[in-house]
């Protein structure tokens, strides 16, 4: 009964959306032709075929080192009675590739005649032009070279320019213009500054356009008020083939696009049945298609790939094709709402013979999930989700040989990862490091699953007073495997610089004036910070902020940089990367455990390498601070 | 006991010299690096890892369309007692996305709050900084966004001005230096002269240079004197990273490439049991890599892909991606020498569920053997040749998909089907037309033996004068199949323009003075030829180059328009094509035969579309010259 100022957009199914879609695409004529310089052509699609317009060779040559001759004055030769020629008569010394003199009908080659000048001497006969390359033995005249709707290689440019082709009728490359809109859009030369979103969506699309063959018109952002995106696109639109409108595309009140694209032309579609992507709209004005395409990062990630793409290969009469697929098992469940179409982004890792997939977040507003991802997993829109261990199609952003080639690190966060996928690479360029952050148990239990390659792990055992060993044995006592050391590190409380609430301990957690950021259930500093309350006998609930968890050390530093906390628990090198005061409170170990079924592979052993005795990549670790590396490699415990 | 000139090369195995080759690229630097606009850096490679360097999002904004409050305001909010918050006091309207009003911790949703104004009703309590998105949510500052040896997408581009990085450090191109050599080697813009060779490989070369992340510097030819290529050398070295000759690097007397790098440099290796590509020249000069790459540009193509690449992406500091590799059967014997490592050019196709792999010509002088070809198949140094029906890997040239939706066309040479092969791509822009000329016979056999989709065949009935069904009858007894006609066609006497030689009939091949060139046994224009020669009473023998066989009308024209042939039986199309005169002697039928086990693939049947009811393509046909299109697409027999 209580009113609501939302306006939902009614959407239409997927796949109805795409079937209306292409069937306005296929009535779009192909885009002009123009002409251009053969060696100029590489990766443009040729326009009308290609016929050679001169045979190559174009001349009759010799095909070996040795004697032009006339086949008639070799009849007769044998071992025992050979001919004689005369040099400069009846033979001429040629070599390979010269042109026949005239006259002359057959080479002998060099190791079948003895000289003996001014003669030579011929053993047996040749037969009309033996031996002799003939003219358009490599390309015919007339030959097709190149049909038409063809992507020009190196090797077309060498057969073309062989058969005497100079220029070339390819296809132009459709322009697209991008218009980003938003009062709070700005341009990446102006920084970040509050309240502003820096423009990245049309440098992210205008990058896919280029890798597409197409030429981007990128405008300054237009704010969004109708009058002012109705000049831009006016504006624009004589001198591209493609409008795509960033943003603005939805049903809320700053949403203008609708009601503009309304005025100057047809809305052939708007709401799609898709996630992220939903409130895409499709047009076409003045006979131009125009998109508008929502301003989350994600969403016109997905929007371009699959609506503006098929668009822009029609343009250039090229089929698109088929990203490579491979299957992979979902590590855990998930679940997606009927009627909509979810592109689901996933890691996806080799592990035990067997492809896993794992989900990798799913805000339409991290672009990371998508940079991070190694596929993307269709939900359609009749199911309500995947169940775990089901094994699903994954559409791969990154090549099968790279997701082989990954290791795949599952656990806790800590900072040295990322120091350590860069040492990886650099060492070895063919393998990467994945790190999914779930926490040192969240590892613990990936290998027990087979989901994972390694696992970096701090879980304090409270009994013992030991690190991680205790863990293992109890959760992975069958599991063959081995420990190694990262490193130990410092834990401490993170406060705003200069520390302007004088937090001074845990007591301090109790105050009205406090919010403290938490971490994540079944992370090694979930577990110290209970540790720690429970030693100054506080409880969960007298702790503002408790039950809100972050996932990394990160994520809390940047909670209490940016003021929405004033203190978490976190490492030294969180709180350094982003400024912050620290109190330290525990120095911790923090292990890699490899399961056997892991140990014996290439990128592993690569990886294990750096940690044994790198000394570069153990300077590296020390430099960043709070790190004790005394023990970085050592076998701490096997089993 | 003859004396030969000629001087043998002394080959490295190819094993051996790919392991000294690299041992010898592992030693070389990276390529410098250089800092660019991340709105320029599409493709280009990370010298160093790329942190962000602001948060993103950078503040603190609603993550809903609602109301900012102070979460204190809403504790004890019920249904029955809402708590009343006055508009610009205790609650400020937010859209989502816009910055949380300082001194607000918390965000009601529209949809959850009854609005009076100057008041809104809120009925449920929102804990601190709920439905507010935090600062970081996406990318946190100073968290990895790439590695090192990353080559960067645009979803990169995107993640980066995200992460507020501007500038990106990448490693500079590598500069190949390219200088192409022979006295008889002219620019393309010379045109085709006599006893002169366009360059091509130096454009193909710099093409795929291109591809890879290079910029390539070519010099105009250099005359194969020592003293020019030494010039030529010194002077481009200062200049570029890599230097690649071209052409020269054998061990004839016009080769002066190995003795120009002897004194400039220290030679690797010169000679490799590879073929093609056997005459290679690997080497360094003034600490920098120089290959001399031989001249056949089949030879230049596969040298650039084996040993120039692994060099170039060395320096990047890139792993090499493994090429697609499929398993075909390959569809007859291949021998292959002892010691050499072989690279033979295949197509394949997709028959009856199985690749298969056809070897393409296997001369280094004809590029469109690479042009043509879909993959290579390595025969190693120590295999005499590969089996009939063995299943080898096949080092893909185009994708897998492409390969599987191409129609394979074995059979009888004919004009038109350039002309099919373009209409298909034109109107189904995912298939194309592959077709390998073996003769009619030979594509009955293709059917027979299960490697082709389809065969043009236009074979005469000696006895019942009626054309291919007999045939069919006798080979393919027990195969479903079906014969569709494509035209008739003009066979005829070609001779050169203006009949020089005065050529009337058959009568004529007898002649001392007349020079024939016969097409290949098994072809319907052989047996065509053979039933002339016999009805006109003339042996094979009293004809002169009877047994010089070509395997394609143009074939036949080609020679006749070079002069080395006078006379040829071929097609009205290919006289016209090369300006050969033409005299008739025989209308033929012209039936594509389509085995049950095609007929219902979508390319085939796409290709029959066109056959069948195409008015285009029929006019195309008969703009071409001598076909009769009026039974076109005609059922011409079926079992």
């Amino acid at each position: 009964m209580r009113p609501s100022r939302r306006i939902y957009l009614k959407t239409t199914p997927f796949p109805e959306a795409l079937r209306r879609w292409n069937a306005y695409i296929s009535g779009l004529p192909r885009i002009q032709e123009e002409e251009v310089e053969v060696t100029e052509s590489l990766g443009r699609i040729t326009s009308r075929p290609v016929v050679a317009l001169s045979s190559n060779p174009f001349y009759t040559s010799s095909a070996m080192d040795g004697y032009a001759v006339r086949f008639e004055d070799t009849i007769g030769a044998t071992e025992v009675n050979p001919k004689r020629l005369r040099l400069g008569k009846e033979a001429v010394e040629v070599n390979t590739g010269d042109p026949l003199p005239e006259g002359y009908n057959a080479v002998v080659m060099v190791e079948d005649v003895t000289r003996e000048d001014p003669f030579i001497l011929i053993y047996s006969p040749v037969g009309p032009y033996q031996n002799v390359r003939a003219v358009g033995e490599d390309i015919v005249e007339s030959e097709l070279i190149l049909p038409e709707s063809h992507r020009i290689r190196p090797v077309d440019i060498g057969a073309m320019i062989g058969g005497g082709v100079r220029r070339v009728w390819v296809r132009r490359r459709p322009v697209v213009g991008l218009i980003p809109t938003g009062g709070e859009v700005v341009e990446p030369s102006e920084g970040p500054q509050m309240g502003k979103i820096v423009d990245f969506n049309s440098y992210m699309l205008g990058a896919m356009m280029t890798e597409w063959g197409c030429v981007y018109k990128r405008r300054r952002p237009v704010e969004d008020l109708p009058h002012l995106l109705e000049e831009a696109i006016l504006d624009i639109l004589p001198t591209v083939d493609v409008v795509a409108v960033i943003a603005g595309s939805s049903a809320g009140k700053r949403d203008v696009t609708p009601e503009v694209v309304e005025r100057l032309g047809e809305v052939i579609l708007h709401g799609i049945g898709m996630r992220p992507g939903k409130p895409v709209l499709l047009a076409r004005v003045k006979d131009k298609p125009l998109i508008g395409v929502p301003g989350y990062p994600v969403s016109a990630f997905i929007v371009a790939e699959y609506l503006l793409k098929p668009l822009i290969f029609h343009l250039l009469g090229l089929d698109i094709e088929e990203p490579e697929v491979l299957h992979a098992k979902m590590s855990r469940p998930v679940s997606s709402p009927l009627g909509q179409m979810e592109f689901l982004r996933v890691k996806v890792g080799l592990v035990k013979d067997t492809f896993v997939a794992t989900p990798v977040g799913r805000g339409a507003g991290a672009l990371m999930t998508v940079q991070r991802a190694d596929g993307i997993v269709e939900i359609p829109e009749a199911s309500e989700g995947i169940g775990q261990g089901v094994t699903v199609p994954v559409r791969l952003l990154r090549s099968k040989r790279e997701i082989e080639d990954t290791v795949v690190c599952i656990g806790s966060h800590d900072n040295c990862l990322d120091l350590l996928a860069n040492f990886l690479r650099k060492r070895y360029p063919r393998y990467s490091l994945s790190s999914a952050h779930v926490g040192s148990m969240g590892g613990l239990i990936a290998i027990k699953r087979g989901e994972t390659h390694i696992a970096g792990t701090h879980l304090l055992d409270e009994e013992t007073g030991e690190y991680n060993v205790p863990f293992i044995k109890r959760l992975l006592a069958d599991l063959p495997l081995k420990v190694f050391n990262l490193h130990y590190r410092l834990q401490g409380f993170m406060v705003k610089r200069g520390n302007p609430k004088g937090i001074k301990g845990v007591e301090d957690l109790k105050r009205n004036d406090i919010i403290f950021i938490n971490r994540q259930r079944g992370s090694g500093t979930r577990l110290l910070t209970d540790k720690i309350l429970r030693d100054a006998g506080i409880s969960a609930t007298e702790v503002r902020g408790y039950d809100r968890e972050e996932y990394t050390h990160m994520g809390v530093a940047s909670q209490v940089a940016s003021g929405t906390a004033d203190v978490g628990i976190g490492i030294l090198t969180a709180a350094r990367a982003l400024g912050l005061d620290f109190i330290p409170v525990a120095k911790e170990r923090y292990d890699i455990v490899v399961p056997e079924y892991a140990l014996n592979q290439d990128n592993v052993m690569a990886l294990l390498d750096i940690i044994k005795g790198d000394d570069e990549f153990k300077r590296a670790v020390e430099e960043l601070g709070g790190y004790d590396t005394s023990e970085m490699g050592r076998l701490v415990y096997e089993q």
